[in-house]
C-alpha cells in the first residue's frame, strides 16, 4: 500500500468551527480522513469521469473505517450543475434511506463540491460532508471556504449555500489523472492570490512554472498550500462575503460573463477567470491605478500556463457583456461593482466608482 | 382604512437574533411589518387560491412603504411542495434582477412558507424573509421555528434548511377566508401543545371549542397567541432539533406515513396529525405510560373540532405504515423513534425503547 504524506494541514476557522484541509499525496486510500465521518454511512457522489479513476479507493477507505457506504455518480460537466442533478443525490441517499447523521463526500472538481456541499446543507435540512477534491481548481479554490450552489438558466450560483465541510482532503495524487488543460486552469486561478494579496506567491509562481507543468509533486503541494491559506485567510475574515472576499472575484465577473455568454462548459471556469483577469488588470492599468508592468507579467504569467488571455473574438457583444455583468450576482442593486488591482502588486479594489466609458472601452477591446 | 390592531407580539430567540410575531387583526395592509424590509426591493410568493384574496393588501402595503414588488404565485397545494416549484420563484426573482439585498415575504399557508423559506435561505445563499401566513396551521405552527423544507417523491421534508424568517405577520383578519376544513386542520395542531407541555391550553381549547369554530377574533387570536408562545419556546431550546424541539413532532411520525401512504393532498397535514395523535396517545395508553382518560379528551376535543380521530380504514398496511415511518427523517439510523406521551397531561417522552408489538398493536387496529 502507497504511504500517506501530509505535506501541510491547513487550518480554516468558519463559522462556528476550524476544520482541516489536508494537503499532500496518496491520502484518499489512507485513513487520514475517516475519522471525520462520523455517523455509521456515507454516500460519495461523484461524476462518470472520476468514478472510474479514484472511486475505488474513497470506498475502501471509508469501508476499512467501518461505514456503510452508497455512492451517486452524476453525469460529467457544469451544464449538470443544476437543481435536476442535485436531485440525482437526495434519490440515492432515500433510496439508501440515509438518515440525518449520514455524511456526503465529495469527489470531484468544482461542479461536484459545489453540488455535493449544496445537497448535504440541504439534505433533512443539513448533513455533514466532507471535500475530496480531484482538479487544481477544487484544490486551491472551489473546496475552500463553503461556498456551494448550482447555476439557473439566468445565471451562475444563484441558488445555494454557505456550507462548510468537516475536512476537506487535498491529495495531489489526484492530479496525476487530470487533463493538461483542467491542470493549468486551475494554477490560473492561484494567478489571482498572488495579484490581489500574496506578490512573493506571484514571484514564486513566475518561477515555478515549469515544475508545474511537469507536475512535480513538491511544487503542486506548495502551489495547493499557499492558495489554501491565502483562501483561507481571506473567507475567514468575511464568511458571508460582506467585504473582503469578494477580492476573490478579481476577474470573475468578467469571467462568468464569458462563461455565460459562450454557454456553460466551452470554456473551463479557470480559463474564463484568466481571461477575466486580464481584462480587470487591463481596465485598472487604463484607470491608472497600477503600472503597465503588472498587466504585462500577468498575461506571461498565464500564458506560460497556457491558459486564455483573452475572450474568444467576435462571440460576445459589448452590450451582452453589460448585460451579463449586471446580472452577476457581484451586481449591487443594478450597478456593476468590479474587483480591480490598485497600487503594487498585491492589492485590490472592489469598486463600482469608475469612469464606465472605461469599461466599455475595455470590453470593446476584447469584445 | 381599517384599523391594525396588535393582540401581542410574541418575541422569537433563535440563532443570533430574535424575531417578533406580530399577532392582531388587520395587519396585512398596515406598515406594522414592513419596516422589516430592509432593501429597495421585495418578492411576494403565494398560490392561486391567495393571489385573489390577500396578495393586493400584501402589494400595497410594501409599494407604500416604498419598494420595488415582484411577485410569483405558484399552484396551490402540497403536491407543489417541490423543487421544481421552488425554482418558479427564483425564475421571477431573476427575471426582475432582484439582488441579494431582497427580500421574499411569503403569503399562504404552510406549503407556500415552507418553499418560500427554503427559497430564500438559497436564493444567492440566502436573502431575507418575511412570513404572512394565511392558515391556522401556519399561524400555529409552522410559520414559527425556522424549519423550511420541500418534499421528495420517497419522503416528506426530506430537503430543506433552518431559516429564521425578520418577522411573523399573524394577522387573524387573514383566516375569514379560510375554508372550515382547513381552519380546524390548525386547530388540531395547537392541540399538540396542550398535550405536549400546556395542560391549561389543553383545558382552554376544551372550554372555547364553539368560539374556535364561530371564529371569535378574541378566541383566535389568543390561540394564535398561546401556540406561537409554545412553539418559540420550544425551538428556541433547540433550534435544530437535537432533542426537545422532536416533541413537536407528536403525531406526525404516525401522521406523515398516513399523508404518504394516501398520497399526498388527500389529506390535509392537520387532519393526518390529528389521526397521528390519536394513535400515538393510543399507544401510550397501551403502554400504560399515560390515563386512558387523556385519550378519550385527546379524540373528544378533535372530534369536537370535526378532525380526524382515525385514519381511512384499509388503505394503508400495516407493512407500509412500518416501511413509511422508518424513513421518516425521526427514524435514528433505522430505528422508529417516536413521541409519545407519559405521566399527567402534558408531558411526553421522545424513544424508541418500547415493545414492538405493542406499535404492531395500534398499527393493525387502525390500518
Amino acid at each position: 500500500m502507497l504511504k500517506a504524506e501530509i505535506h501541510a494541514t491547513v487550518d480554516v476557522p468558519l463559522g462556528d468551527r476550524t476544520y482541516p484541509i489536508y494537503v499532500g499525496t496518496n491520502l484518499l486510500l489512507s485513513q487520514t480522513w475517516t475519522k471525520h465521518v462520523k455517523g455509521k454511512s456515507a454516500i460519495v457522489v461523484t461524476n462518470e469521469t472520476i468514478a472510474p479513476l479514484w472511486l475505488d479507493q474513497c470506498v475502501a477507505a471509508l469501508e476499512e473505517a467501518g461505514k456503510d457506504v452508497a455512492t451517486a455518480i452524476l453525469p460529467d460537466g457544469e451544464e449538470f450543475k443544476t437543481l435536476e442533478t442535485m436531485n440525482l443525490i437526495f434519490d440515492e441517499a432515500l433510496k439508501k434511506r440515509l438518515d440525518r447523521k449520514t455524511t456526503m463526500v465529495a469527489l470531484g472538481g468544482g461542479v461536484i463540491g459545489d453540488v455535493t456541499g449544496f445537497a448535504a446543507s440541504c439534505y433533512q435540512r443539513g448533513v455533514e460532508f466532507v471535500q475530496v477534491p480531484t482538479t487544481t481548481m477544487a484544490l486551491v479554490d472551489s473546496s475552500v471556504g463553503g461556498k456551494t450552489a448550482v447555476n439557473h438558466a439566468l445565471g451562475k450560483n444563484m441558488i445555494g449555500a454557505f456550507y462548510q465541510p468537516q475536512c476537506v482532503v487535498a491529495d495531489t495524487t489526484t492530479l496525476t489523472t487530470l487533463p493538461q488543460r483542467e491542470l493549468v486552469s486551475g494554477y490560473a486561478e492561484a494567478v489571482k492570490y498572488g495579484l490581489i494579496r500574496d506578490a512573493p506567491f506571484f514571484d514564486w509562481l513566475e518561477e515555478n512554472v515549469q515544475a508545474l507543468l511537469d507536475r512535480e509533486p513538491e511544487a503542486m503541494a506548495y502551489l495547493v498550500e499557499r492558495s489554501c491559506i491565502n483562501k483561507a485567510e481571506v473567507v475567514s475574515q468575511d464568511e458571508k462575503e460582506g467585504g473582503v472576499r469578494a477580492s476573490l472575484n478579481l476577474g470573475h465577473t468578467f469571467g462568468h460573463a464569458i462563461e455565460n455568454g459562450l454557454g456553460y462548459g466551452e470554456w473551463l471556469h479557470g480559463e474564463a477567470v484568466s481571461a477575466g483577469m486580464v481584462m480587470a488588470a487591463d481596465m485598472s492599468v487604463r484607470l491608472g491605478w497600477i503600472e503597465p508592468s503588472i498587466l504585462e507579467r500577468t498575461k506571461a504569467l498565464l500564458e506560460a500556463f497556457g491558459t486564455p488571455t483573452v475572450p474568444p473574438k467576435g462571440r460576445i457583444t459589448v452590450e451582452q457583456y453589460k448585460a451579463l455583468m449586471s446580472v452577476d450576482k457581484k451586481a449591487d442593486a443594478g450597478k456593476i461593482v468590479l474587483v480591480l488591482l490598485k497600487g503594487e502588486l498585491g492589492n485590490f479594489v472592489i469598486t463600482s466608482d469608475f469612469d464606465p466609458a472605461v469599461l466599455d472601452e475595455v470590453l470593446a477591446d476584447y469584445a
